[in-house]
């Protein structure tokens, strides 16, 4: 019998009636002979009905402790989801990270899954029963309880498959798989049938967020097969996997966008060895994660230097860029968060020349100004204006001739 | 320094402000130079919204997962205090049942503690911090998360307070300690200052619920002084401790009544051996909880057999018994649930005679009829109809002089 790793998302457990669907479904697929372990997250808002008693707490308590709360939440859903299976004549049991021999790394609120023991996992699994883990959460070496980060759920599903060396890993969401474009944005964006590993994390870190990045990139480390489905019907998802086991390798996969971005630049930044240091140290030092960076040399021994970071972060990063410029000598700084990231993914851009060239004349031809750009050797990224977003994805999509890519 | 164990019920936790008071009260204990073990309950209403889920979900589901789910709770309020530790400047930290070392036996919903391994929380107060653990919940040998029972918080304190051999135990709740009776039925009712354990046993065996009857056996196994305070006021409470230590012993120290009995009379039972437990074994194979039980010989070779059981229990009880009397011959039934059982307890009890004669005197004086009677060493009994119970308790109490008890 073969291994199955599901996991379904807060939007799926929602409420008991959810949990019934998806009790019904797994049961379903134990009838087709397979061993079933699912991981899921917490009920819909529970997360945020935690988030908001810690608020109200105000500042100055540790991550340890946050985690210690928040895992409560998909503790919570698993024995609900057990509960419901038992219900419907199942044999089932919940477990939660530390039972499932979720190993981590002490790094509260972001910890690192470093291994799986899943010897209780396998035990319960010989019993013929349904194994229902709480995602999320693992336990450090201190015995502490860690959490994976927001949607760390899809990073201890992935996980356990690849520990526990499972045929397939369902990610069951809210959509139904990866799109040639977000279909709010490109209503002729089709669904793609499979991408590979390094496809599906480009479009996790630019936005495209079925997946994260990080159980993206488990799954790539281990070769673990992921599909990213439906838990609401029955059709076929995204199937991610090797480039070797894919029936076709497409130059361009799909346009991404990306709203959750702002954009700051530092004028006339004196040229000389330390300075982009000292400006990017700053905002590292203040956990202010930035993604693009571009330095041009404009005149003589000066630079211009613009990077993005997430939009949120804008009024912490303003201070502390403010500070670096008075310190360096630059002449000033502009910023803006009314751009957006518009990016092409696909594997077999790297074998085929100008497709970079090919988007930048699109955008041309739109009248749509790039203002940075960055590439890596499957994807490339402009920051535009946001106004024009969306003019931007529908001219990409069919520029690229992704309408019928499913 | 001095160890004390504290426990807050789910009253004093309800929200983040009454939280916040519980943290300022801790620290004001820690600068008076103890080390400081907390236990808490979850907040407010949280288990009965998590019991109203399973409701939702139907029969079926066993009890290890709901120990799963409701442990949630405590684990919440736990972390939500030592936040509110940590935000006021104090270094604390929450730990699980499992953590906290609170070994169990592995059955479900209502387990015993084994041992209590407190490694761990040795550790954290050697660092200065004050350590906040979940109530109500432990480990079973095989690594299931367990729970103790409904109240079981007091036993989770005791226990803590037995296994570290903590100097005191000091049970916060909402009342401010053991009153001679209850103050909303007798307004003389005065608060006792000092009790003894077998008294404290007795109190909480007939309704007087301010420690669970598990938490006082233990605290008299292990000769443990728990105190019963308020947690919203500064008074000193009630001191539960060896009658050896007692600055006297009372031959009546309080008035007790209980609403929560119903009464169930088989008539012409034949007198044979078996027969007895031929009634009780259907009730205990049923979960029915048994209190007092009366046999009289009536006429001949046939007795009438009455007993006790909690009000809520009787829809469930009297089919039960309409089954045993037809098999058993006996002539009829009866039952009722308008009846009250009224306790006088004492230390003091024991060693003089004719208390007990002097309680049935009083309620006989005032017109009360006695419809069973049960006793122990340090304990009367007697049930009588509901509607007499607060001229009963008033004038036992009056009769034994508890008035001015404190």
């Amino acid at each position: 019998m073969a291994l199955l790793v599901c996991k379904f998302g807060g939007s799926s457990v929602a409420d008991i009636n959810k949990i019934r669907r998806i009790a019904d479904k797994l049961i379903a697929m134990k009838a087709q002979g397979h061993r079933i372990v699912t991981v899921v997250s917490a009920m819909g808002d529970t997360t945020d009905d935690l988030l908001e008693l810690t608020r109200e707490i105000g500042r100055g308590h540790d991550l340890r402790e946050l985690d210690m709360l928040l895992a409560t939440g998909e503790q919570q859903s698993a024995s609900l989801l057990a509960m419901s299976l038992q219900a419907a004549g199942c044999p089932a049991l919940s477990l939660t990270g530390w039972q499932a021999g979720i190993l981590t790394d002490n790094v509260y609120s972001k910890a690192r899954i470093n291994d799986i023991d899943p010897i209780r996992i396998e035990q319960e699994l010989d019993q013929g029963k349904i194994v229902v883990v709480a995602g999320f959460q693992g336990i450090a070496p201190n015995g502490d309880i860690t959490t994976l980060g927001r949607g760390g759920s899809d990073t201890s599903a992935v996980a356990l498959a690849a520990g526990m060396k499972a045929k397939h890993c369902l990610i069951f969401t809210d959509v139904d798989g990866v799109y040639t474009a977000d279909p709010r944005i490109e209503p002729r964006a089709s669904k793609l049938r499979q991408i590979c590993y390094e496809e599906m994390l480009e479009f996790a870190s630019v936005g495209a967020a079925v997946l994260q990045p990080r159980a993206a990139e488990l799954a790539m480390n281990y070769r673990v097969e992921v599909e990213i489905l439906s838990s609401f019907t029955e059709k076929p998802g995204t199937i991610i996997t090797e480039v070797a086991k894919m029936d076709k390798v497409r130059t361009v996969s799909g346009v991404a966008h990306d709203l959750n971005v702002a954009k700051i630049a530092i004028f006339d930044v004196p040229d000389q060895p330390g300075i982009a240091s000292k400006v990017f140290r700053a905002l590292a030092d203040n956990a202010i994660n930035v993604d693009m960076i571009v330095q041009s040399q404009m005149k003589g021994d000066r630079n211009d230097i613009a990077f993005t970071i997430e939009r949120q972060e804008l009024s912490r990063a303003l201070p502390l860029v403010e500070t670096v410029v008075a310190d360096i000598g630059a002449a000033g700084m502009a910023y803006g968060d009314d751009v957006a990231k518009i990016s092409i993914v696909g594997a077999g851009m790297q074998s085929k020349p100008g497709v970079a060239a090919d988007m930048f004349a699109v955008l041309a031809e739109n009248g749509i100004n790039i203002q940075m750009i960055s590439t890596s050797e499957i994807k490339t990224s402009c920051i535009i204006e946001e106004a024009q977003t969306q003019k931007a994805v529908q001219a990409l999509h069919q520029c690229f001739d992704l309408e019928n890519e499913s």
